[in-house]
């Protein structure tokens, strides 16, 4: 049966790097059914919802979808959109490639983060013209259902070392958040014991001093979802910014993946938008629907062009996103 | 009147740089009448309490506070401690020294840290067996109050620019917050905005990336309290770790001033602990107190020290605490 990706450009730089990462997937091979939708800011001047019932529904329904980019309207569009994929884990790697100027070169890391609760549960309340609350929300289920993902991940040595003894880093503030960290971090280490996977802590703020210092030493991160947004972006900047960075949102039997990085409103429009992050977030596609061989296809043409191919304006070349992409195309 | 300035200790090197700061005060000139009082993690294990009532009660009645490092118990002595000195504002300083190997070294930036509340206030409730949550607080009060203190900041010329036009940065993640870091974000932009000071905003993922991409774009950063705590951890991985960096609990009359790293078990009772952090505390209380010019002084010692004084093992050296504390007491 042929799978039905869904496609959502969104806004600015989304337009061109997402279009780059579907003729990426249609030159690889698999028999994608493809199916274009609009969500986002120009989305929602044009209809009055950023995103509308019928993107909503088709990405509900669909295998996966791929998405680019929304302005002001990120969150409206990515938190629905997660929670239509039903996903439980946002994967995030993190990775120096070689030959790109990075501050850390040596950063190889992936970040699992809870992609449903925590402060992202969104329950607000103004109790009075001074004084509101947040209900953040965690429960042992979901954090055991992020731990078992961690546990397979790490066990098919898809973690960074690629060895199925690697262990994770559950990161976290327990010291503070006692009862709810502390739930996250006593499931999601019971997990790991049942299973027998290796897994250290390190409370949040200890990891952000320390990752800068010494990223050798992190290899699978396992957070909440606040934490594991801001540590994966404090990765990001490691690694020479978001630009190449893609991500997964990985549901039971849905997906959408999308680059890290937004919009990109200064370079929108030009034709010059680094497609690394999207084409890469359509290799995390590929393996989600099992096409691993051409997942790492892709990732390797990626890797030939960034240390040896053309180059956007963001790594100091002048190249155009379709050049990149033929590029990788060309290495396919 | 003379000043009195509780001294804790604590765990750890505590034991072996707040004797170092006090030296260094007692070296500098103000009449202080020191009172020595006990918390932390031996403390429990003597007293059955990591904070008994007796220093908490001492440290609020007191002038100030110079405090340590606590083990295991640090949250159970620190946050405590906070509310005795009835603080309002954690002012972290985040400044790479010149001779001192940094990441990035033309770090220099303030965090001023909302300290009452956020995920600080510390509701939190186990609902069920598999459900927890934790109510975080964040009042249109606390957020002004904090605001004002970051405009006289600014305006007094405190901020790393020196400069009473250099306006802030507010850090937050109204976008996923909306009710309540929405509300941080307006009150602190309205005093802004009342008293004339510039201030630009970050969503404190985005700002989690780009401190390390390029961290001379920042000066001082408003944030909420756990904001606070993990941005300001990160850039003190810019500056070389936690070794050197001080932290102001400022109150209405009274203050906390504590070294922003922890007990170090592994060279803690040699005699070998690098007493710079535990210093530059002395130095805020000292500014704290209104002794300007003295606070100054021990700042300028420190640095003429750094850069070309004895060194303790953490920047490379083979100085212990007691050589580096008499080279900065000789400079005074
Ligand atoms: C747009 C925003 C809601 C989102 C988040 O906070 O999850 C983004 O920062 C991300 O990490 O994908
Ligand atoms: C010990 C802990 C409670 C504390 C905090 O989270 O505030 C520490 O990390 C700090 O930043 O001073």
């Amino acid at each position: 049966m042929t799978d039905e990706i869904v496609v959502i450009e969104g806004d600015g730089i989304g337009r061109e790097v997402v279009p780059a990462a579907v003729d990426v997937l249609e030159s690889v091979g698999p028999d994608f059914e493809f199916v274009a939708a609009e969500a986002g800011d120009a989305t929602k001047d044009a209809t009055g919802e950023a995103l509308p019932d019928e993107t909503y529904d088709l990405v509900a329904d669909a295998d996966a979808t791929l998405f680019g980019a929304a302005g002001e309207t990120a969150a409206d569009v990515i938190l629905p959109l997660r929670e239509a994929v039903d996903s439980f884990v946002n994967v995030r790697p993190a990775k120096a490639f070689p030959g790109v100027d990075a501050l850390r070169p040596e950063t190889d890391v992936v970040f699992l983060r809870e992609n449903t609760e925590g402060v992202y549960a969104g329950h607000e309340d103004r109790l009075s013209g001074d004084l509101s609350t947040l209900t953040r929300v965690v429960t042992s289920s979901a954090s055991r259902e992020l731990a078992e993902y961690a546990c397979d991940f790490v066990e098919d040595g898809r973690g960074p070392a690629g060895d199925p003894d690697e262990g994770f880093t559950i990161a976290h503030k327990a010291n503070v958040m006692r009862e709810t960290d502390g739930r996250f971090r006593d499931a999601v280490a019971a997990v790991a014991d049942e299973r027998g996977v290796d897994a250290d802590e390190e409370l949040m703020d200890a990891f952000a001093t320390k990752l800068p210092l010494d990223p050798g030493q992190y290899g699978v991160i396992v957070c909440p979802n606040l934490a594991g947004d801001v540590l994966s972006d404090l990765a990001a900047g490691l690694v020479g910014g978001l630009g190449l960075l893609p991500s997964a949102n990985v549901g039971h039997d849905n997906g959408l993946f999308e680059p890290v990085h937004g919009t990109a409103p200064d370079i929108a429009g030009e034709g010059v938008a680094n497609p690394t992050a999207a084409v890469l977030s359509a290799a995390m596609l590929l393996e989600h629907l099992g096409h691993v061989e051409e997942g790492r296809l892709v990732r390797d043409a990626v890797e030939g062009v960034l240390s040896d191919g053309p180059r956007t304006g963001d790594l100091g070349g002048s190249a155009t996103t379709d050049e990149v992409t033929a590029a990788i195309v060309d290495r396919l």
